[in-house]
């Protein structure tokens, strides 16, 4: 699906990841920008996420030669161009036709790695053959029909996924007010109320009108394809009995490397490096889960001491711009996942929508880390974050 | 007096309890709402209430089974299906027809304990015969008239009350700035100024036309007739006098279980101990009495730490969503006492309000436990409670 | 002038000082209104005035007897109603007719002392003739005419003033930037641009348009009659040289009790007993002299710790409430003079409109205490302060 | 380019440097008003410089002898009238016709140090030849052409400069989202959608009609005329390799006073001692590079710790108001660089707008001298700020 100049030069004009949410929040129907906006309960660890960024302070160097300098990190073996991972967001489908397809994509070109959601529109075996040069993770729930999610995983690895990243802070789905007052359900359909609206949304409406509305991964389990809300998807499909040993037992299915997504307690990224996890991912699932669990930045430290350089910690929930990535640097972690801020560009405008989120995330990062006096992330550490005239 | 199902779609919409509230301030006229609604003086206390359980962080433990958890608490020896009982609401009567009796019936379907204020339309004989099948608390206020309040409390048991439920800070009235502004007081009628904002509230108009204004408990009592505002009545009902030896008596008259609400400082604790009750409740009356005393739960912890296990310490006062319910019992509660969070559910539709405000807390508590990877509230500790970096 | 029965009822309806703040916006002229209003600069103090308060938090106890309770207090040996002093406010006659007559009547009435300031319109003479029964303090500023100075503290002492009242803040005039910017000049008249809004403040207009505009202890006095500015009154007589000597000469020709008002510095403090003075009044002169100076109760522990109850402490600067006063005598102060307060109260209705305010104030006292579980200020001690969970 | 007596009236009435923008603002076309008032990213450091200022509190002594005070400073030997410099700013120029020249002269007039920047549309030479009274400072970027630099170096002291001010944080231009959201590029035309707004910007477009867009130091060298954007300019022109050694250069090639500017590391406060800088200047550049960077404020206190009195140590960023000057100073500052300050005044009404600005900052430093007690800013210390109730 094209995007007109007119829309290309809009993009342009976007100066950071807020603005392409302004861009996608007038591009979708309300209540699809809620689901992808919103968080648990009142927002608390949503703002939280965003907030804990902003209270950090960089402290910079001058004059320092940075004329050579480069945002190239290594995520798990693989030669990323920044250190950033597009994380794994549900229902990217819904935003753009072929929308994580565009995702991938765009990752592809930018040199980051692309995790599949098990909640995707495209299967595994749809992204499998897309964006063939680029580094595939693809990211699992537990779920009550193992032997479906047993063979998810080979689905997955044959389809070129290298990297698997099990989410383990959704045993039962978060209460997300938005969704709850809206009705949020699939397929979205215009109500009475909600017509008016929706007729502003033609772009949206003609975009998906020739597309399937499904689930890829679950096309043909059974009970799959009729539930209507999210709460309910994961009511019927995953589980909540799941324990560190179903993860040992993944961790022995897998042959590659295995991230373990939703750690929030030091303790926690000590089981997983017990059973024998190569990373784990600080989230709280981007505020959309437990309400007022604390943001991933104030935690991060934490875990990263528990970790102490083991493996690699990577963490998400409120990344939006490119001095966010480096205090995650300095504060222990190796990369950033980012969800909202390219499916807000996914949904704006499609793959070139993602493009431009990583071209200004991009930017971003490499202008900080001039202005920081610093020539790659690798020198990065806690010195470089100013913590008050007692520091 | 049935709700229409216009009216029901809109209570399942409701996400959160400060939704119902909004439904409330649709229905009820201005100065009834803003009697709810208030609190005292420049209501510091009021919003500091909802900050405190705000300001508090649950640190999560994944993947831990939760498929076999419960909220079930036992409160003063009553099973309760979750660790949530009904506040003594002043007047609720005049929230929704037979608004006592309705309150009382959906606390009874929710298994939660009901406490009858001792100021409500319905008279304790009145709510003896409805919910035969429910756990009924009587709360008490010190009268002058002591021949009339050792009576009610006689009364109060032998309709079935089983707990009696002393409120200590209110020796005088709260000066609650909204009520004075509107010139609350009751009957409530509207003036030529408001005549127009109580047409759009015919609902409410055509639900009380019929039902009397009156104290249930006080009729037959000399000058409890003709009182028109609260601070009136409790100038010439309460007792400014009242000691720890009047407790002590009523310790001694009542011989089910007794509890001392309106306690903030550690000290009266022990006093309340002492005197032999069996519960206290860290309560500033919902931020309706002393202006700026502190939230209930930035001392609860304090109570909690003097009461030291040995008898249960009950919190309200901002308690809105489920979170905040394991916030309390994880600094030491045993239950929190909800008012406003069930009146506004009462103002919106009555019992079916109630109702809803009840499934939503109880969904949302569920929710909580499940994704804190708890399966009981015996299991909240301290440890659940994020405190920065330093913890 | 009297007042109308419909604004006698709007006076009713003031619920708090606040209230009384927004009449007196309605019916004086902005730049009249915002030159009591307003403060120093960014105004930074102005607010942390009010804020400091609003920050304390009172821990009370129940139950107790509070049924005999008093809120009476002696100051300088005054047997007030309660522990407040009117607080010299300069030009309060053009508020309203006859503003300080009516102010200093008020106080009377609800025997509590009034302090007359020197730049107001009223003389001491013509206040000393008014008020017979009441307790009268005079506010005195450092004048470069020290001879008109002398003879000005003897025609106070000798119209029946007891207590003098130096003021030590003003050693030039504070930017108030509202003042500036309305380019507020006395006579006070409408421009051009101003005139539509003059227009609807015709009840005032006709209040002042009979009285002379002038400052009554000035009269005579050269140089004193042409200026249009508070900061041209100031800078052409008043002194900036003074030094505790001139204060130590003072305490030598007044007689009666000597207050030092504007210490904020605990060495200032202990300066101020070293010359003899009987009190000191922590004061930022309401927010309007140095910018960014602290708010008056952040600084008073230190004052009254300094003092160590060797002369009374007293404190003005963000008193609005009844819990302000008792924090404040809590925090070591004696009694609270309040300025705009009262003056809010008379530009909304003259005489009747302060003793609103006074009858607020007591109202709001006399209920905090009972809340509190006190039965006089006496009793009232740090601890009534409640500060985090540590203390 | 005369100013309207209705204009001089408007410069009167502004009492603060907020009012000088708000006039800034209406005078100029958008994209150049955001571009002088922006700053990088979300302009969190922006505020931070403004908000830090606002946190300090000044504590006063009263009475002092303060009728003899003065605010004179000695900076780098020029006897100055107050603690002020004219910090350099890029594309004054753009402002008001001359407005390098207007802004030079007005520094001159009000006795304190003009430092010209190396991004002026006026040249060294064109700035020599005017103010001749006035002290110079000229400000310098690391050129790529080295040679260019020298020579301009030369032609700066040849013009009269007397003072090298060496910026050290502009390797690369940071990211300054307004900038990017409204194309800023120069020379700046309307659009066809902005053409509405520049009509109501007459005064503006008459003003600049005449002159010719350029920078007048870059006149002649290669590349420099085909820029359209600062970002551009910078990639082009300035070299991002600079390092030590270069300011060593430099000031062994300089024979008068050097300032390094852009310090906000102690340790790199130390290097500049090192290479024989005379003094530093503490500054993020105005919140308009590294994003997220500290307040000045907030670093100042542990720069001017490392130098510890062997050379001045200056700051800038968020200097509004006398009393910012005054606790700079009091926390170790020399004098204070402002820029948006005087740009603002610049914009709003050319040399007489800058002049405006230096007698409000004038009136302000000097009534804040005497109301918190002091003669001289040398009387200024740490014990002037007032740090709650434990100091």
């Amino acid at each position: 699906m094209p995007v007109s100049s007119k829309h290309r030069a809009r993009l342009e004009r976007c100066a950071s990841i807020s603005d392409l949410r302004e861009l996608a929040r007038r591009r979708l129907p309300r209540p699809l920008f809620d689901f992808v906006d919103g968080g648990a309960g009142a927002e608390v660890t949503l703002r939280e996420n965003e907030a804990a960024f902003a209270r950090l302070r960089l402290l910079p160097r001058y004059p320092v030669d940075v004329s050579r300098r480069t945002t190239r990190t290594t995520i798990l073996g693989y030669n990323a161009s920044m250190p950033l991972i597009l994380a794994p967001v549900g229902f990217a489908g819904l935003l753009f036709p072929d929308g994580e397809a565009g995702a991938a994509r765009a990752a592809a070109n930018a040199e980051i790695p692309f995790c599949l959601s098990t909640n995707s529109l495209a299967s595994v075996e749809e992204i499998g053959t897309h964006a063939e040069s680029g580094e595939r993770w693809f990211q699992l729930y537990f779920l009550k029909d193992r032997a479906w999610m047993q063979a998810l995983v080979q689905r997955a690895a044959a389809s070129g996924f290298r990297v698997l990243c099990v989410t383990i802070d959704l045993p039962v789905a978060g209460r997300r007010a938005r969704d709850i007052r809206n009705g949020f359900a699939l397929p979205l359909r215009p109500t009475l109320k909600t017509a008016l609206h929706f007729a502003t949304r033609l772009d949206w409406l003609r975009g998906v009108a020739g597309q399937r509305l499904r689930i890829g991964n679950f096309e043909g389990l059974a009970k799959s394809s009729n539930f209507t809300g999210v709460a309910e998807l994961v009511a019927s499909l995953f589980d909540p009995s799941a324990t560190w040993d179903d993860l040992a037992q993944l961790r022995v299915a897998w042959r590659g490397p295995l991230v373990v997504k939703g750690v929030m307690h030091p303790k926690d990224a000590e089981r997983a490096i017990e059973i024998g996890a190569d990373a784990v991912a600080v989230s709280n699932h981007g505020g959309r889960q437990l309400e007022d669990a604390p943001a991933t930045m104030d935690v991060l430290s934490d875990v990263a001491t528990a970790v102490n350089g083991r493996i690699p910690v990577f963490v998400d929930g409120g990344v939006r711009r490119g001095v966010d990535v480096l205090k995650a640097i300095a504060l222990g972690a190796t990369a950033c996942l980012i969800g909202r801020a390219f499916a807000w560009g996914l949904a704006a405008a499609g793959e070139q929508g993602v493009a431009r989120a990583l071209s200004i995330l991009a930017a971003e990062t490499d202008t900080a880390l001039a202005l920081l006096g610093v020539t790659s992330t690798a020198e990065l550490s806690e010195q470089h974050l100013w913590r008050g005239a007692a520091s």
